[in-house]
């Protein structure tokens, strides 16, 4: 949604060249507020806009623009304005930029901004993405633990526009080994006993994450404890750097859509649906989508091997979709549950017993009711002249591929959670396809039992 | 999962009643792995473990306790030492947790506490679930903005314990109506200039929340702007709360679970899977499993319509299982893309014409594939002596039922959306089914049209 309110005094300024006016657009707004009404003017445009403004405002609208924008800005504006404002960026946010831009342009940045951030750079884009690496930042107040409280302050306060939060400080040994965490919070409430060390204050019981572990363990850890940031240390304890609530939040909704698309057998975009080119999407969604076709052909085949069956009981083929369609959407709806549970941690691989045991009743009290709504639609389709017995094969089907449901939808993604699999590969529709099958089988041997 | 390291060192120090030892356990641990330990423990030990060290660690470890032994501990531990614990409680888990124990247990409780914590229950417990008032919190820094950052620091130090996050400062004029905020950056950044006024160096446009507000628009504003915390407002501008990025981090976990559940046809559960009772399991998902019965019933009774043109085309019937899952799960993907990206604002009403675009596009490649593999397959399975035409009967229905699976899927969402309803409604298994009818009218009529 583009914002139009200011666009017209935006770019009357931007054609009188009047700087004070550019510069108090950006500085009297919220940054956020001041990327949003930019959203109507070209890249070109925007970096005319906040080069009128200080370096810090600056930075800080430049983050709130749009991600395709803010790549052209740094593909295509002078590349010495360009690198000034990568050098200032969150080395997190400064990553995630650079790996997106165009590679000639990169090295030519690269080799204009100060050596330290082009090694932090160097450093932080080697982690694997989806890593505690990949999405940590670097700027963290470190200090010793036998600094005073009143000393401490003075150090936070001097060095304020460097860190990105001040409200954790890491507490590290000579050897930038990890000791303990003071919070900003401790800091203050110490303000009255101003000689107390950091060493007597600081909490040593430390939450960690490693360099090397999974986004989305951390932001569980960070979720459960309800913390502001995590450390993230080497293999040797060396602090390496944090991860901030805001970045916790992106993943946590990165991973959910994740899942929700693997749930809905989509292959997760990289990139939000709009900007995911045709080709990307076809493939994404193709390739499942050929796989689950061979899943029904299977059920095809099965069909066409009961051709026989089918052709003695006629009215038998007209109830196919109910039958495969009650035992995919029990299964579906047992899958979503559990895969959501698994990946809140709201159900583990030791709890597959008691799964069971509720799939098991839920599969029966919903069959149930399923199999006499069934029986009552039967009386009205199916024709004169059955055995009584004829009239038990939907009811029956129905209860059978029901519970069926229940038990593959839920006890599948706890099969695939307990060999390290994603259990989300295990799709709504995989498992709607696979009870197809066993549905069709159940169906045809019940009708030769009791037709 | 029970962590059962320190259970018999703490039942050993319960039986001897170790006061000493069961305060350091208390104290030396950070209180999550405090509570992890205890997980073992029954609630009446846990409470008396927790009762030998102070208030406020005893405050946060009962917090990181499991959700019923709170609440068990609640109902049945002394009634004096319970609402000693509940008027130290944050005020948004204070109503969280007694609106969910015993009524005569509550009524006792509230009835002890001291009167400005019984208000501010009553107060906050009137809010609708999932606004914004029934997710903040109460106890927040309010300062005046002719303070100077000295007085305001001091003034933080003193109070410190009796907020939740001193991380922002809220600067309110006398009638409480929020002017400002400063955060505690900014004030330790000032310590250089102790006699900056707050008015000076406070941020005035401000992202607010209402107290109606949805809690899910509130949880995207704090993640769009990265916020610590968001304060929350009535319509005369006063300030009534805070909402912290940890309770923001839950309802984002929380309304993705929901939108999950949707997505997947159950009616989203309130507490976690195991905690669910099996009745309102089943009713949950029973609803919607017979509300698509009868879209699948439409399916059966169409079917058994076209009765006579199945019985001169026997060979027919063998692939309704694959026309109608194909349909099926182009639809589910389609649905699962565009209800995601919604919910995450990558796509808007608006774009409703780019979306119909796209999906028209990717449904196309997709059902050509789908109907080059179904014409292969259909020359297996297909009897002999059949006109030519009929060869076309497969891959033309099932480029024509992936396309509307992908229209469908697509565009009923938006539609939703639209009107004001929940996108998430338009569940994967209900896209099918409408898909699942339509599939079948154009697969018999295509058969009679070619055959």
């Amino acid at each position: 949604m583009i914002n139009t309110l200011y666009l017209p005094e935006l770019r009357e300024m931007l054609a009188e060249n009047d700087s004070a006016g550019l510069r108090d657009f950006c500085e009297a707004l919220n940054p956020v507020r001041a990327a949003e009404f930019m959203s109507g003017l070209d890249s070109a445009e925007t970096w005319q806009v906040i080069q009128q403004t200080d370096f810090d405002s600056r930075v800080d609208i430049f983050l709130y623009l749009d991600d395709d924008k803010k790549t052209e800005i740094l593909e295509t504006c002078p590349v010495e304005e360009v690198a000034d404002l990568v050098a200032g960026l969150p080395p997190d946010d400064r990553v995630d930029l650079l790996q997106n831009i165009d590679q000639t342009r990169l090295k030519k940045v690269l080799s204009i901004i100060p050596i330290e951030e082009r090694r932090d750079f160097q450093r932080l884009s080697q982690y694997p993405e989806e890593t505690a690496g990949a999405v940590m930042t670097t700027e963290i107040a470190r200090l010793t633990e036998d600094l005073t409280t009143h000393e401490a302050l003075n150090e936070i306060a001097r060095q304020i526009e460097e860190y990105e939060t001040i409200y954790y400080l890491y507490v590290v040994d000579a050897e930038d080994r990890l000791r303990g965490i003071v919070s900003a919070r401790q800091l203050l409430a110490g303000m009255r006993q101003p000689d107390t060390r950091l060493h007597d204050i600081m909490e040593s019981d430390l939450v960690l994450a490693h360099v090397d572990e999974d986004q989305e363990d951390v932001a569980n850890k960070v979720a459960k404890m309800d913390l502001l940031a995590i450390p993230v240390v080497d293999s040797q304890h060396k602090l390496l750097g944090i991860i901030t609530h805001d970045d916790v939040i992106d993943v946590v909704r990165e991973e959910a859509t994740e899942d929700a698309h693997r749930i809905g057998a989509v292959d997760p975009l990289d990139e939000s649906y709009l900007r995911t080119s045709l080709l990307t999407l076809s493939w994404k969604r193709g390739f499942w989508l050929s796989f689950l076709f061979f899943f029904a052909l299977i059920t095809t085949i099965a069909l066409d091997n009961y051709e026989s069956v089918m052709d003695k009981w006629k009215w038998l083929m007209a109830f196919i979709p109910l039958v495969i369609s009650s035992g995919g959407n029990s299964g579906s709806q047992s899958a979503t549950l559990i895969i959501t549970a698994l990946s809140r941690k709201h159900v583990e691989v030791s709890d597959l017993s008691k799964v069971v045991v509720r799939e098991l009743s839920v599969g029966l009290l919903l069959g149930g009711s399923l199999a006499a709504l069934g029986f009552i639609a039967s009386l009205f389709i199916m024709p004169a002249g059955l055995p009584a017995s004829a009239f038990l094969i939907i009811p029956l089907t129905l209860l059978a591929v029901v519970v069926c449901g229940t038990l593959i939808g839920s006890v599948l993604p706890i099969a695939f959670e307990s060999i390290g699999w994603d259990p989300a590969i295990m799709s709504t529709p995989l498992v709607a396809g696979i009870v197809d099958i066993i549905g069709i089988v159940i169906y045809v041997n019940l009708a030769i039992l009791l037709g």
